[in-house]
């Protein structure tokens, strides 16, 4: 691409390929990708930082990474190349040497990045990923010399090694600095520390090329007191053969690499996760039995079939991806829905909140709330689809005999998490969400029949609808003064914390307790989100044949809807609370904080007001009160005082994070709202306030990833505005993605089909979309000759015209052909 | 000092200015210095690396420090000097910049570090202490133009704010990014992070010289991407004025100096520690009240305050170690005794094992069985006296009802740890020790009867000496099959876990459960440290009028002593323990750990075998089994495999911490036993081992700092054999004092007066103590023309002889002169 043409000095889209592509490698964050697809995951940054674990984060680190290192986004994968008549010495990805290269590219792939660098004349790329199904990264090098003479080059690699367990690793170097132990056997690195204990696993890192050297000793490679920018082996060029005894481990190897003009060398490194039966983890007192390892890089340190598995990686992407495509007129809607969306969604999935450029991988619950959450824009993705049926299965389990949940679980153990505990109220109701979502996608209500214990314990076992059941029992016996549901610790806004009343600034208001008897604080949140999950879950009822259940849960909403409407409603929005002492919260009775996003989403989501105008009413509000060009905030005005009895919401400064920042979650409940609403114009414009590709030009301000969400932008309060933070791992990624391709382009499973009712822009004449579906692909063509923004005037299948808009379940494996004009109807 | 009288090349000992000279700056690891006195710390490495906090490590760090960082040893105090007309910068210590400097040293004093540079003539002092009394730190810098012209100057000062929570700063990211805020008014600048919400408490950070400049955010500062060593802001000479908003909080002071040639200016830099009222935070919204730092600057923002203070710390010190002052033919013994060992007592006393080079603040329990240990070296300090006392009640405080004790308490809510809990079967005892040391120095019965509650429970208060009691009673209670103490979670050897049976390696041995029933291991270390600390509880309480309380005490004892005889004797040597299946732990059965080092020690200590010819036995065992060159180590052969019915003591590679290594705390015992022995010359082999004076030499070895004790020191079955480990925070610390001065040096407290008892080489012709005791002072010659090795012939006092070895108690506030004529008696 010529550069004349980039919205970014930082990089550009490469749709294509389906890479971002960063052009300088001094991005203002480092901008990261995922590479892994199963239970070996890793970060990989634009310059080479980051880390990789098995698993779980915490307890099966395999390398160190430094958060907030100085300088910053170190270690990570290194390779060193130095040219050994000069001494001269760079990296093949500019940290952490950071000599100016004569060129520079990295390309964020699916599951892959690939850095390319070139320094006098020699030119290298690395590419970094996990085969599919494997338990280890190959770095896939390749050196080429294109000086005109022969060249005498020592390439050094660089991993540092974690004690496992990353917490320990940074907190605990009385005990940690004593235990590192390594083995190196032909060209490979064995990480061994704790083998020789309790762990039946080991990291290993290899080398297809022969090493002339290597170091396993952080202190002995990089010297005293210098950085990773000059480590001493590297300067000097010589290897010590160290063999780390207490101490940091390392892994470095060396290779001496004599290159004829124009002549390229390819190499593959290998850092893999091994694990060993306990009956056979040694061969010799303290040695590991490699037995495995060995068969493995006997087939894997080949370039061949490394390229093979680069292959097979590219195409489960093309697979995964296949599910749905569409093609609007929009670039930034296609390439984001196309690719990076669904991408992120993909890594959120499997990750949760766990690890990524800010979160440390240290707290590493598996959320109730999110996940659920994550789910909904998961779920079209089949490859996925027996995971996300045990992930529902397993949050169920978490649940209390009385219909509440645990708002945390391990994912090792998969049990609560005891020191967060419960009573955050919004939670249940999300996994009558997910189920939803799922069984929609999926036609398998048989989940809805598969037992889950309560708080994991064996014997409580009860069918997955009993287990929703009595989720929604939960609120219906939780209600406060005005029969609202009781807000709990906290709802969906974590940090809006009405009972906790906290003065003690050592204490997380997370993990603080309730100082209230709980049981008047109240949250117009939960009761839209009861509306709109139970109305639902109702029909599902019905479905099933539970005629008494549909017809309580209906009673349930409509009395709900009516409580909404006669204490939830302040005059021009929707009230967000009633605080610990009945007093209203998001209301114009407030000096700050008068209107909220969060009820003025979902009420309407819920279906409530659109009868009546309040829902047109609070949309305007929030266009009035809360839309910024860089989304919209969270509520305003914002908190410039900490309130003890509103919580964590008023401990930020204004304009960050839950005070008054634009927090994107719940922005795609507003673009929901107003699809419903039938402002197509002001939903999508919304929308592409916070579509990271539509934000690619503004990257000096926004300064996260601009082919992923974040889940903030700091809000006008702030000096800050519009700069994002915490990106990838947001809820943010599965809901923009249901608002999209859902709502606007209107394409979204019903339980006896797909319906299609898009509400676009009245300049769009159409778009495209391609959508896999219970065992059918769908090519469905929107058609708006009309340049309407809403309404479907006939849907034409196989060209045939069905009734109304939803498009049948055909489950044949074929494809079928829709076209979907769009008009007013006659 | 003349170099070429120098041990070390990275110093030398400056005893008349009680100072540690260091003079190249890349030590081996970074040897570090204390500040603070109270409640204010701060840790600082010769090359100004470190940080400081208010009262807890981790709950009040105020400024972040980077443990193990790349470089080692950032960030820190740093001031920048830069030269404006070439550009050129470095650093006043060293660190960050690393240039080479043409003068470099650091000395580390009791109190105060300072660091003396120059480079292309200009000379730099920085002198950085904490006033008595005061909650902040002084950067007391000095700087002088030593060209022949007028040089243009640019300072830059550096300190780095970290979040308060030192464990959240460094793990919780996605929240921390948000929060920053700061003030900056006149020269200062105000951290207030938090402040706004629940924290009551600012840091600031004052400049006596007018600033040019100032900078609030570390990634404007420091540049993306670069390092403490070359920041954008002193590598361009531009101050950015920048207000941090969310991100990370720095101080950064710009003071522009046009110095004549020769001339000298003097700065202080204040960083320090507020708090306000909570009616009295603010002055406006969000704008900190600042009357009190205001007051305070304008006290302190002056040199000749500074210097006052300066002058007032050495005094404060003077006072402190005139309590016990040696002069013995040792140069070795002499300056450890006389200022390093009560220096590093002073700070194990106040800051348990709590924030080191090793220890990072985080796991923040004062340990039961830790400062009881640490009382006894640290009792004769006067000054300590009613810290002690509150020490030794807060002690009581967390006890059982039971007699048992948790074995951690937290210092700022002083209640027990529960997530560590109790069943740590020697720490009730090492109570009865540090009261038996506490009163035999102050002559106070008076805290026998002074009341602490069970469990911190109101209502449960008892007078301590009942606390004893039920110390005693519960070994009484707790004993396995040979009526041997049972050993519990762990004894002094918190990695020996005989009940634990731990397979699982996500989980720590020390929080682990049991998994038996507790009932069948038995140790022998707690069976010999009850006849030890029973035996005089036997004497307190007959001096106290209790006497069935003392029989009670004497019979439990001397049946104690008949089974350690019987069941606790291997032959050669005394067994460690009996595990949980009843088998002999530390014998000749055993293939590996077949001797152990602290039932050798702690058995003789108690009295146990000095008759029948087993301590003789015992201490040839140790010395032919057990001692290196470096030191004894724990047992041996080294563990080269986990043993699960072992625990901890297993998993550490042979050498290294409780597996082999020269763990140096029970070293100090086989010295006392040594002495007790009256083998002088071994026990005084055995300390100079230790003593770090003595391994000056081989601080390329060592490793740790050449003036303060570690805690271990690798075993030969590692590679690092003689490297210490976790230096500073360490019992040995008090018993390394105990053993010199109360059993070598032999002039020991007891209940009437001072016991002198001296166990010194031959050829010794004597040695000198002044010691002040219970209000009086004692100047003690101790004679030993006859060169024999113990014996006292002969105590005169004030000319007068006296019957015995015991010095009375004068508590007359006179000096007095004691002569101790050593040899046979007729």
């Amino acid at each position: 691409m010529d550069s004349q043409y980039r919205r970014s000095s930082y990089g550009y889209f490469d749709d294509n390929a389906r890479e971002y592509v960063i052009t300088r490698p001094d991005t203002p964050t480092p901008w990261i990708n995922y590479i892994g697809q199963e239970e070996y995951f890793g970060i990989v940054s634009n310059t080479g930082g980051g880390y990789s674990f098995y698993r779980d984060p915490r307890y099966r680190r395999i390398t160190r990474y430094r958060y907030h290192s100085i300088p910053i986004d170190q270690p990570g994968r290194y390779i060193y190349i130095r040219d050994a008549e000069t001494g001269e010495y760079w990296s093949a990805t500019w940290q952490p040497v950071k000599k100016p290269l004569d060129f520079y590219e990295c390309r964020h792939g699916l599951g892959y990045t690939k850095i390319r660098s070139r320094y006098r004349d020699i030119e290298t790329e690395v590419t970094y990923f996990v085969p599919l199904k494997q338990t280890f990264e190959v770095w896939w090098f390749k050196i080429r010399n294109l000086r005109d003479r022969e060249t005498d080059l020592q390439l050094f690699t660089y991993v540092e090694f974690c004690f496992w367990d990353a917490l320990d690793d940074m907190t605990n170097f009385q005990r940690n600095l004593n235990i590192a132990e390594v083995e190196v056997e032909d060209n490979v690195i064995y990480h061994k520390t704790g083998y020789r204990e309790r762990r039946n696993h080991f990291a290993f890192f290899a080398s297809s090329e022969p090493i002339v050297g290597f170091d396993t000793d952080k202190e002995v490679f990089i010297g005293l007191y210098r950085g990773y920018e000059n480590p001493i082996v590297v300067e000097e060029g010589v290897s010590r053969n160290s063999i780390v005894y207490g101490g940091h481990p390392i892994g470095s190897h060396q290779i001496r690499l004599r290159l004829k003009p124009g002549e390229e060398k390819e190499i593959v490194f290998i850092l893999g996760y091994a694990e060993n039966p306990p009956e056979e983890k040694f061969i010799a007192p303290n040695i590991i039995n490699k037995t495995r390892v060995k068969q493995l890089l006997r087939e894997w340190l080949n370039p061949d079939r490394v390229k093979q598995a680069f292959e097979e990686l590219k195409k489960f992407w093309d697979d995964t991806l296949s599910y749905l495509h569409v093609e609007t007129p929009d670039e930034d809607i296609n390439r984001i829905v196309n690719i990076w969306n669904q991408y992120q969604i993909f890594i959120t999935f499997h990750l949760a909140r766990s690890a990524s450029g800010y979160e440390t991988g240290i707290a590493r619950g598996i959320g109730f709330r999110d996940s659920n959450q994550d789910i909904l824009g998961a779920v079209h993705l089949q490859p996925l689809w027996s995971k996300i049926r045990e992930r529902i299965i397993d949050l169920a389990s978490i649940q209390f005999p009385d219909g509440g949940t645990y708002h945390q679980f391990q994912p090792i153990t998969k049990r609560g998490n005891r020191e967060i505990g419960g009573g955050f109220n919004d939670d249940p109701l999300w996994l009558v969400a997910s189920t939803i979502a799922y069984i929609k996608e999926t036609g398998d209500f048989s989940i809805l029949f598969e037992k889950a214990p309560y708080d994991n314990t064996p014997g409580t076992e009860e069918p997955l609808y009993e287990h929703l059941k009595k989720a929604v029992m939960y609120i219906d016996r939780n209600r406060g003064p005005h029969g609202l549901p009781l807000i709990g610790h906290a709802d969906w806004n974590d940090c809006l914390n009405l009972n906790v009343m906290s003065t003690n600034p050592d204490e997380s208001f997370q993990t603080a307790p309730d100082r209230t008897d709980g049981r008047t604080a109240e949250s117009i949140f939960i009761a839209c989100q009861f509306v709109w999950a139970v109305k639902e879950l109702a029909e599902v009822a019905e479905r099933i044949g539970r005629k008494e259940d549909a017809e309580y849960f209906r009673k349930l909403v409509n009395d709900m809807i009516e409580r909404v409407k006669k204490y939830g409603w302040d005059g021009e929005w929707f009230l967000r609370a009633y605080d610990a002492f009945g007093r209203k919260i998001g209301s114009k009775e407030n000096e700050e904080g008068r209107i909220y996003i969060e009820p003025q989403g979902m009420c309407i989501m819920a279906g409530i007001g659109l009868d009546d105008g309040k829902a047109i009413k609070a949309l305007d509000s929030v266009k009035k009160y809360l839309a910024t060009e860089h989304g919209i905030i969270l509520h305003w005005p914002p908190y410039t005082k900490y309130y003890v009895h509103l919580g964590e919401i008023s401990s930020y400064p204004p304009g960050h994070k839950e005070n008054a920042s634009i927090f994107c979650h719940p922005n795609a409940w507003i673009i929901i709202a107003e699809a419903i609403a039938g402002r197509s114009e002001q939903a999508l414009d919304y929308y592409k306030r916070l579509n990271p590709s539509a934000r690619e030009a503004i990257s000096h301000i926004h300064r996260t990833e601009p082919y992923v969400y974040a889940q903030t932008i700091a809000g006008p309060a702030s000096p800050r505005f519009g700069m994002a933070r915490n990106s990838w791992l947001t809820g943010t990624a599965s809901w923009m993605f249901v608002a999209i391709t859902q709502w606007i382009l209107g394409v979204r499973p019903a339980y006896d089909g797909l319906m299609i009712d898009p509400r676009i822009p009245k300049e769009w004449s159409g778009f495209k979309m391609v959508r896999r579906f219970r065992n059918a692909t769908y090519v469905i063509e929107v058609k708006n000759e009309e340049h309407v923004n809403m309404g479907v005037k006939q849907i034409i299948v196989d060209g045939q015209p069905i009734e109304g808009n939803i498009v049948p379940a055909f489950n044949d494996g074929k494809v079928h052909h829709v076209v979907v004009i769009m008009g007013k109807k006659e």
